[in-house]
């Protein structure tokens, strides 16, 4: 094996665990906090929760809740403005992974300086961060495990990918609770992206036995526990996502995305779109145009899928890509690219900004444009 | 679930990994490293190929290597007076369990004072340790990943288990390369630890979701890995030993040990033994007194061992345990107490100082001294 590096944060895991973040920032040397979260967390009322557990710890803190779905570059360079004016010294963010990216965003511009674009790509992040905490409200994006921060140019019309060892938080706090307020198709957008990270990290080109183990393992426990935490919202299913996207966290980080990931940031930039919706669109088709690179692989995700058998792994890797489509089909999403886009004329231009992410690097089949372009046909 | 925790350090894993070790001081601040060891590292060669990778990186260092086996409290004193007049600002140690602990002692000396068996027990560090690096050179002590410190307090004759989240280091680089190198019965005596690590945390009172699978997966690894490792020297196979004593690092740094650990320590103080070498005396004795309280688990451990099939937990909790006494028995190790004790009048005073161990506190039934003297019977 290659050389090969793993690094996650200090987990803080389980019902009730959001009560110990006052204890966690005064830990890390805090005096004031910048509290980074959404409008939606605010009207939830966690935001006042938060802010409740770090004044009883006696610490000071401000806001900056100015943060939409899929963050942009203007919010994250107003939510440093913050960060700087307020002498913060401590970041903690409380959100999926859009209040998480914009803290991350907001932490690499008060200590590094610059635009956010000039952090795009991979190692480009050069002084050390504040000290961050992050509680994440999804059990999906696993940006509070995460070395990735993905970030808008509204400009550019595209998300930028940042991936730095230094965006891996000192304690992500994960909370299962917050999981039982969550709407239904949160929860599917939110399981459906911790699935693709756990499949994209699997085949990876830079995957390793450290993260394969915890790939597995999401798509497993998502399996299992999908259906019951929709339906009957049991908690006890709702932790057992936590726990996946926490794995499926530690794997992607560590291994890196592939295509569907570099296709989806450039959508996501084209398009408002809630991030993890894209994935029952692209997934299909990338697993089917991955799968000649990896089929040993692809047939292991499948063994996971459509459970064990006497078959070779080409059987298993294209019954279990067929079996994820029927699983799909059976949500209420968006199942092709012509459902949510208006017509053709977008593809190229996406093919085009999907080349050149930093997901795309990683992904185990060299995708040109043109094989960028394939896979969205085939999603079409 | 209750609330958990979950740290490690990062990792750097991987054939000449070691050669990283200069950037990742510097990485860390360092201006002068101190870097410990012990005698046999010196003469196989490691310690000057350390040295010389921190000189190309321009890193001045001093050295300690007085660290015998089970090291002592002096020793840890006298390392630490070396980091203090050598104006050392990171620590830096490679070897087995040994020396990373002496490491670890010198550290929580040098930054928080006073004499090391003030830290004995849980979370008595306060103040924040140097930064630290360590390269394991066997698969087998976890103590490159974990929160434990074994140090031999001379004058009480017993093995002191310090324990706190500061004891993790910042990096560790694992090198299975350096494997090649050693002996036959230390390649036993730390598998066969890291194998009882993996036990022991997968049936601990606070085993979590993020242990248990590093357990198991431990426990796997090394029953698929052990022979052609040992016989054909194998360095897939010993890479395989080295993800599988890391696993069960992460597991038991995270989840605690549990009687076997307790007991193999107070005998460690007791009696100057290769530490692994005691497990296959012990974990028998262990396992059978603890399978009452977690038969399920114990049941898993032996499909484990004994390979899948239609039979209750009971019957693979009993037959893993008697499959596991065979496969020691094939081993050229002591399998009964008798083999290392001259008699059984320490028995008691072994299980007296084991009771209060900290790895005791986990166990998953209640170990008192008489449960714990019943284990050194069944074991003698």
């Amino acid at each position: 094996m290659n050389v090969t590096k793993f690094a996650i944060p200090e987990i803080i895991f389980g019902r009730g665990s959001m009560v110990h973040v006052g204890q966690c920032a005064r830990r890390l040397g805090a005096k004031r906090v910048l509290l980074v979260s959404d409008s939606g967390l605010e009207r939830a009322g966690w935001v006042d929760r938060v802010s409740e557990i770090l004044e009883e710890e006696r610490l000071e803190w401000a806001y900056y809740g100015d943060v939409n779905s899929n963050p942009r570059d203007y919010q994250v360079r107003a939510g440093a403005l913050v960060y700087r004016e307020t002498g913060a010294d401590v970041i903690i963010a409380i959100g999926g992974g859009s209040p998480i990216d914009a803290a991350k965003g907001i932490a690499i511009l008060a200590s590094n300086g610059g635009v956010i674009s000039d952090y795009e790509g991979a190692n480009r992040v050069e002084r050390p961060l504040p000290p961050m905490i992050f509680l994440p409200t999804t059990a999906g994006s696993g940006s509070d495990i995460s070395q990735f921060c993905i970030v808008t140019d509204v400009d550019r019309q595209l998300k930028m990918s940042i991936i730095s060892r230094s965006l891996v938080p000192n304690i992500s706090i994960i909370d299962p609770l917050i999981l039982l307020t969550k709407s239904h198709e949160l929860i599917i957008a939110s399981a459906i992206d911790a699935f693709a990270h756990a499949v994209e990290s699997y085949v990876s080109r830079i995957a390793s036995p450290f993260t394969e183990i915890q790939s597995l393992r999401a798509i497993e426990l998502i399996i299992r526990n999908f259906k019951s935490a929709l339906d009957d919202r049991s908690i006890d299913a709702l932790e057992q996502l936590s726990i996946a996207s926490t794995a499926a966290g530690m794997a992607f980080s560590n291994a890196g995305l592939g295509a569907g990931h570099a296709l989806a940031h450039s959508l996501g930039g084209m398009f408002d779109i809630l991030h993890g919706l894209v994935h029952p669109i692209l997934l299909p088709a990338v697993m089917r145009f991955n799968a000649p690179a990896c089929t040993e692989k692809m047939g292991n995700i499948g063994r996971l899928v459509i459970g064990d058998g006497r078959h070779t792994a080409e059987y298993f890797a294209q019954a279990g890509i067929e079996s994820l489509k029927k699983f799909f089909a059976n949500l209420d999403v968006p199942l092709r690219l012509r459902d949510i886009l208006p017509d053709r004329s977008p593809l190229e231009q996406l093919a085009r900004a999907a080349v050149g992410d930093a997901c795309n690097v990683t992904n185990p089949r060299h995708a040109d444009v043109e094989g960028l372009l394939g896979i969205c046909e085939e999603a079409w």
